[in-house]
């Protein structure tokens, strides 16, 4: 406790009112401590955050200590502490598929636009990045407590659990385009590969989908063409 | 020269490989120096930007200390020294508009998308960041380069000359849904407000669309709902 956060903790943070809010309405029971800083004095979220968590017999500590540690230079006057959990995905609903996704704040965008296009199934190839890390969670503004994830070692551990879904792989070399394609009525699954790197010849053998953009740009960024393809998909 | 950049200034800097290539290429005649670090040894990027800059009557200059004042962390090896130039908008073109957009990093992202969707006029309307911020550089790639932008006091010295333009303004109580949309013939300007604030009841006056999203975020993020309306329009 009031350590700077691990990725092998069994204990995550959320930083800010908004996100530590978002934690208390999604995942109360996870919740182990709330941190208020003594410069917190908006009365009426003190307020909010004290009923939340005397609904749910969670402890609030007054300790400006953790927020020199956790919180950089923001302003961050509420934090909360959880239990890591399990959410895991279910495979009879769309999803989206990360493949080595490597920074956090993507990540957490990512989670932000797919809870906008109420998609609330995420599958993380690895290696990838941390979802608990708090940086994650401050990026997709809470929007990680409101979604399922499980990570896979390999894309073809996923595929075993996948056989259902129509899988359309995002690649610069993708034979259709999205502005032109003509959308599935299954359950889906819409893969991206790293933000450098994009995804090996291997994902050609799902529907390589291309979003035609201009020769002036190497390529949409990985959230923006996330963002797109879900708009697209849910449209 | 070698000082910490600031708005006043007439100069600015492109900073890293791929940002310095594009402004060479884009906007040569406004680069004063190119400089190279010590430890800059990718002999072919070298030559390359060589290239450019002999073409150009380019000074190349060889020191590390404008790195350390420049740059602060990222793995920087080049820099290019360029004087402010002006590049007005087109109003007989499609275009962006952003009301005051506050964040560097945004301004250069949705300048990134805007290239890739083929629309290459924005105006900015103040109080606004500063386009030739660095930051601004780095977050578009060097896609700032390729596009035209012209900064208004106000909304209606904006309007003055933008009569023939479609006006969209993107707002959250927009009453056009964006996945419904009849898109106009005309040329068409997509407006849209501050991160934090959104857009103001003024301009309602003008086309509201709202990009249907869910209730469990309170808002899609700029970056995103930029990149999806230009997604749409030029579909």
């Amino acid at each position: 406790m009031n350590k700077k956060y691990k990725k092998e903790n069994d204990f995550s943070y959320s930083l800010g009112v908004t996100v530590t809010i978002e934690l208390l309405k999604q995942r109360p029971q996870t919740v182990e401590f709330v941190y208020f800083h003594s410069q917190f004095n908006s009365e009426e979220t003190k307020k909010l955050i004290k009923e939340l968590c005397e609904k749910n017999n969670i402890q609030i500590v007054c300790n400006d200590k953790i927020f020199n540690v956790l919180s950089n230079k923001e302003n961050c006057y509420v934090i909360g502490e959880f239990k890591k959990y399990k959410a895991d995905i279910d495979f009879n609903q769309s999803q989206v598929v990360l493949v080595n996704p490597s920074n956090t704040g993507n990540l957490g965008t990512i989670i932000r636009s797919m809870l906008g296009f109420d998609i609330k199934n995420l599958a993380i190839i690895e290696p990838a990045v941390d979802i608990f890390d708090p940086k994650t969670i401050r990026a997709s503004m809470g929007a990680v407590f409101n979604v399922n994830f499980t990570y896979f070692k390999t894309i073809q551990e996923y595929e075993k659990h996948a056989s259902n879904l129509a899988k359309y792989s995002f690649m610069l070399d993708g034979k259709n385009v999205l502005q032109k394609l003509k959308k599935t009525n299954s359950n889906y699954a819409l893969i991206f590969g790293n933000e450098a790197s994009g995804l090996p010849d291997y994902y050609k053998k799902f529907s390589p989908v291309f979003i035609n953009h201009s020769k002036a740009i190497d390529s949409l960024n990985l959230q923006t063409a996330v963002s797109i393809a879900l708009y697209e998909f849910t449209k």
